[in-house]
């Protein structure tokens, strides 16, 4: 199979070989130096010299650490949503109690920061806003910096970001772009397994912590970092996917980011071109097109959900349709982690084999049609 | 290593070579196929016709998923505790408002269920008791059959039961003995690494769920069974260890429960008579001894830190030492999964070689003395 959802991605051979090693004891000498070996380089990938937090969860246990953490229920909490991601980012933090206003932009849109500068004036008792990088359901990056500029550098607010999808494909640096806390999760560009969550953690998410009071316990991250100064986890980790982090690290750095960044940008290139010739276009405009994950509309009078299945059926190409409102209307195409030209080659080729039988003509003519 | 510690346990080979398989979608038609073999037999071992459900977490989230799932802020709970595991069921209570009541037990003895019974009686406001299996902190399984015949047959509360160090080793039949929920963790006796745990759920405890306000997200059973009935997962999960434990359960089921709780026995029998031929003595009386792990007294005068660190490097032992109060004075042997009466036999070698350098005499003569 040809596994091209937006995560979990492919994992390469010689990392999930790794997996393979015995267990260790998490509160032994191994463990440590393998937690602070790991914990230096999600640093470096985060881009902040602030900390950043290992947890045994999905990338949503991730967005609810970086809430529970720093939030306090009644809190006013601004959510820019483009998305269904976005959305629950939002979900959580009303969840725990926040008094969360929601500004949404329509399916495909990025978040504007204009509109977050006017929802910031307009509701002077918001102390947070929450953003999502890279909306894994819609195919669009939003510009971050911007935000940023905006969140914090003209109203000083804290700034949680859900980065799952986007760091270590995108640039998201972290201490740069001001970003308070930073989520991220193993099966994205981190080219591992799905098992382990990150979140970053500034001074200012500190600051916010300490008298934050929503309740948490698993999620606490005080706890983790009271054990962390002795080399050991809070609670027992999901060692076999850090056995494979450990190694994905040494990939990572040896290539760098800058590098990665060009490959993904490269990658999504050949994706939205190849998608174009087919005559199909894509639900984001290209200019907020993500270069981790690709979302193409599925033309008019061919069903979506049919177009998926046989795809991977006839073609052993594994993609994601459209959740919730956007179910049948769109598909998307992973390309997250070491993606190559053929990758990318074979889910065109799928395409164009798959779309005329569900009845598109691709090609040329349904390109001039477009 | 011989790898003897209460969790993770050694993974057998061809469960480890498992986890090499490359991921799959966790929303495509593989993955349902797992998650309902695996639920299955995760039911066939609680022993439960209810609800299993999976999270990706340590056994901590697993507690914390029973408790939020079941209670609301301010609710009354009955905490019996026989040591620091114990006292953690409470804590997770207390962050999430709980109003708890502690019944403690000292260090090696269990809970009596005379004195959950004495405290009901006081406090008809209690509506749940949380009650630890089997206390990995002391090496003690409390009487959960008498426990719940209080707790249920004769007060009629919420039961929550920690089995996270019990379920699959020793009998736990989580429905004959009316428990509403039962958290345990891939790490122990079901013979996969950590990243998983599981919570069986009664129809008493979906109505407890139905009222309970605490917060919860991640966590929370109701997206858990609503995605379950699609064949998906809530949030993406560990998908090795899945791998790993849809493995590990067809050996348990092949082998039987009953007959994994007697190999238990067995090699837990093994175990304590060594260390007592060494001279040595259990923290806990005989009759509540866990056939899990075995907690042994460090003879006075012995420096029970450096005995764990000597066993570890001369001997590759990798034994627990105690905790919080027991530093230095108890070490933990675990012995859940498949142990052989070879690695108890090289605990007992390493105990043998390292106990007189560090002063104390082991053999006949210490047996006499003890």
């Amino acid at each position: 199979m040809n596994l091209r959802i937006p995560g979990p991605i492919p994992v390469p051979d010689e990392i999930l070989e790794t997996m393979c090693r015995q267990v260790i004891n998490h509160r032994g000498p191994e463990f440590k130096e393998l937690l602070y070996r790991i914990t230096d380089r999600l640093k470096q990938v985060f881009e902040t010299s602030g900390d950043v937090i290992i947890l045994t969860a999905s990338g949503t246990g991730a967005m609810e650490a970086a809430l529970v953490n720093t939030l306090s229920p009644g809190d006013r909490v601004l959510c820019a949503s483009a998305g269904a991601f976005g959305d629950r980012f939002g979900q959580i933090a009303r969840a725990f109690g926040a008094d969360v206003v929601d500004v949404c932009f329509e399916a495909g849109a990025a978040i504007d920061p204009d509109a977050v500068r006017g929802a910031l004036a307009k509701d002077p008792e918001i102390t947070t806003v929450l953003v999502t990088h890279n909306e894994t359901s819609t195919g669009v990056t939003s510009d971050l910096e911007s935000i940023s500029t905006v969140v914090k550098g003209e109203f000083d607010k804290l700034l949680l970001v859900d980065g799952i999808s986007s760091v270590c494909s995108l640039p998201l640096p972290t201490d740069a772009w001001r970003c308070d806390v930073v989520a991220s999760a193993s099966q994205k560009g981190w080219m591992v397994p799905p098992g382990l969550a990150f979140i970053s953690f500034s001074q200012r998410a500190w600051d916010a912590h300490s008298k934050a009071t929503m309740p948490r316990f698993y999620f606490d991250v005080s706890t983790s970092m009271r054990y962390f100064e002795t080399g050991q986890p809070p609670w027992t980790p999901a060692l076999p996917v850090m056995f494979a982090l450990d190694l994905a690290l040494d990939a990572i750095i040896e290539e760098g980011l800058e590098a990665i960044f060009a490959r993904h940008r490269k990658i999504a290139g050949m994706m939205r071109e190849g998608v174009k010739r087919l005559g199909l276009s894509l639900l984001p405009e290209d200019r907020v097109a993500s270069d981790s994950m690709t979302a193409v509309r599925v033309p008019a009078g061919v069903d979506g959900v049919r177009l998926v299945a046989e795809m991977r059926k006839k073609h052993g190409v594994v993609t994601a349709g459209g959740q919730q409102a956007l179910r049948g209307k769109i598909i998307r195409i992973g390309h997250m982690g070491q993606t190559t030209a053929a990758d990318i080659q074979s889910v065109i080729d799928a395409l164009e084999e798959v779309l005329p039988r569900l009845g598109f003509a691709t090609g040329a003519a349904a390109a001039h049609r477009a």
